[in-house]
């Protein structure tokens, strides 16, 4: 893990992130500044349970605590792992829930203990409540009510800011084909080369172990989409995949590639109005 | 565990079990008084398998060893986990089985190792027979043939007998409904209040974890029965979690709630003229 | 393990596999007899994956490492687990593949990585090259490359030689009853007793523990063929369970059993000109 991080440059920011980030610094000084770090003075949301779950689905496999910044206009989750080599900026737009309220602020939770507990819901919708007396998060059905306190915001690790960057290749691709690439090469090796070709234009998973290697290849035809441009980086499969695991089933991956810069890794929110984007630092110890 | 130990009251009986135990007494008194504590001198079955198997997947969480009850009328098994916490009291008449011959005694078994060999057979039926000789119980059916030792019943620690008491409030729910009691209960807590509100009618169900809690409430519309009146007592999820697998898969779960005193949990045996009724002792320690 | 290997023979072979034996032989000294353990010069096949993973399911259990013994007939693959207690005898017909070239030789292979690797073709057919400039296997789909570095033949342990036996009795049984035999003895002892009675005519399966016994019995009219003869030998079940995995899933099981001879289990491979063989020792401390 120490390795890892100091073969790896830490995350960076995507031209559209460093945008999301600026609107969000915004809305925040529209507010009141405290409000940065402190639970807003109200918050309620009404969703259906799978929404919920595929946001803390996103956040689990990175942090266990995290940061929620709230507002008015929904809700988002800027969390990276403790090595700093992943990332993920997620946010959902109020209108996504079934009732929104909320002012600005921060809720710091326990994403797990959030998981677990939308698990025993067994009815459609949930209800989340802040009672700000208590600090406490109320998640309730109409048959039953869990109670989660609150961690104070300020004592959960920030995501690094990121400054801008430019990517020369985008992909989208299926999930299997995401999902079949980071198995297989998990099969061989630790890292995964991921590379773009433009004169012989394909997308190229290239995994190279001690003794055996394995390389997946897409051609534009089995891409969804594909802007090709010379690209090529290395990550660590095991972030990799932990990220693979966080993405939500069912839509394709849209994938940002550089020359050993951060990898994006994005998708669309299932039933939702919202968006969760993954940053991997690269290694770069070859 | 100690703790558990000395912090619970211990099993204490049913009206029913009283008049059970005392059946069975006359019963065993009718016969000759040896056989209390000895094989019989004849015990033949014909059974299904799956009728064996819901006796025995009752009685295999809560002890390693049991002693087997016989007579003429049918089997009966009473026995305690080692704390004495959980007890589980089980009786099938004699007409539940394609074929039933026994005089009185008790027979000792490994319950652990009859589950193991049903799970081998692969046909409908099945036949227990004591061979009384070699201290043998002969499990077959067509094919199979299999031969456990048993164990000298007095090598077996009793269930402790238990005084009469009397349960103000009494209710009937779906096996999904405990089960999600649990489940949820488990996510937060070590133990759970099992509550019955006469005034503003429900049975609820309350773990307080450190941090968290969670509440889960059946109205009397969400109730199979209901009759409702103040009770409040508080369990050990480990013992509550053990007797809702043991439970028989299918029926409805009959509760009878107290002020700390034992909680009463009763199915009937499906496929069979038999009950399963498990008490388990409260928590006292605060 | 020790204790196996000193109570057990060494496995012998079936008439069948001397002939296979002798005929490979020759094939080899047609060629070149160093041959006998080089890399071929030129070996190709293209197959369905399924075919090669039945192959691989048959050998993983028994070594990590194997010799594939290939000429322009096919591949022969004999190996022996490392007490020599159980050996893999398996054939596979040049026209069971969809293409196939090659000439004499033997490739070394990890067995467990050929596994691994075929499980992430997610395609029908898979073709196999072999690069004799940089030992590698190429293992290869329309989208997927797998590079597979060769082990040097003559490090692996050869399967040892066996002189020519006489079997008196020959079954033929179902692959579930074959499954329930070793399942039921499991759940006993570590040893099975298979016997034929002639007299009384039935194959029996006999588990003696040290407290309980199994007995599984199967008459003529549940085999699928039976020839009767006197015979009965004890085989380990841990070997026992490893070859009746090891067996592919389908066709019926071909016994062959002596009196304190090798068992011989057989069974055509699916979808292919083959057939997988396995001899397992008996156990001779009683």
């Amino acid at each position: 893990m120490s390795t890892e991080a100091d073969s790896a440059d830490e995350v960076e920011p995507t031209p559209e992130q460093d945008t999301q980030a600026q609107s969000a610094a915004e809305s925040e000084q529209d507010d009141d500044s405290p409000a940065r770090d402190s639970p807003p003075a109200v918050f309620k949301l009404t969703s259906t349970v799978s929404t919920l779950q595929t946001v803390v689905s996103a956040v689990d496999p990175i942090v266990d605590e995290c940061r929620i910044a709230v507002d008015d206009s929904g809700i988002q989750i800027q969390a990276s792992d403790p090595s700093q080599v992943a990332m993920v900026d997620l946010q959902v737009d109020a209108q996504s829930f079934t009732q929104f309220e909320s002012t600005t602020g921060v809720l710091g939770v326990n994403v797990n203990r959030l998981d677990e507990v939308l698990s025993v819901v067994d009815e459609e919708l949930v209800r989340l409540v802040l009672d700000p007396q208590t600090n406490t998060l109320q998640v309730s059905s109409d048959e039953m009510t869990c109670t989660l306190s609150l961690i104070d915001p300020r004592s959960i690790r920030q995501a690094p800011s990121h400054p801008d960057l430019e990517y020369p290749a985008v992909c989208q691709l299926d999930e299997d084909d995401l999902d079949l690439a980071v198995t297989a090469g998990k099969k061989v090796s630790d890292h995964l080369y991921v590379v773009v070709d433009e004169d012989n234009p394909e997308l190229r998973f290239d995994a190279r172990g001690d003794t055996d290697s394995v390389t997946y290849r897409r051609e534009p035809g089995d891409l969804v989409a594909f802007e090709p441009a010379e690209a090529a980086s290395k990550f660590s499969l095991d972030h990799l995949s932990e990220i693979n695991r966080a993405l939500p089933s069912g839509p394709t991956r849209h994938l940002q590639i550089g020359n050993t810069i951060p990898l994006v890794v994005r998708a669309p929110l299932p039933g939702a109005d919202g968006t969760v984007q993954f940053l991997l630092a690269p290694r770069t110890d070859d």
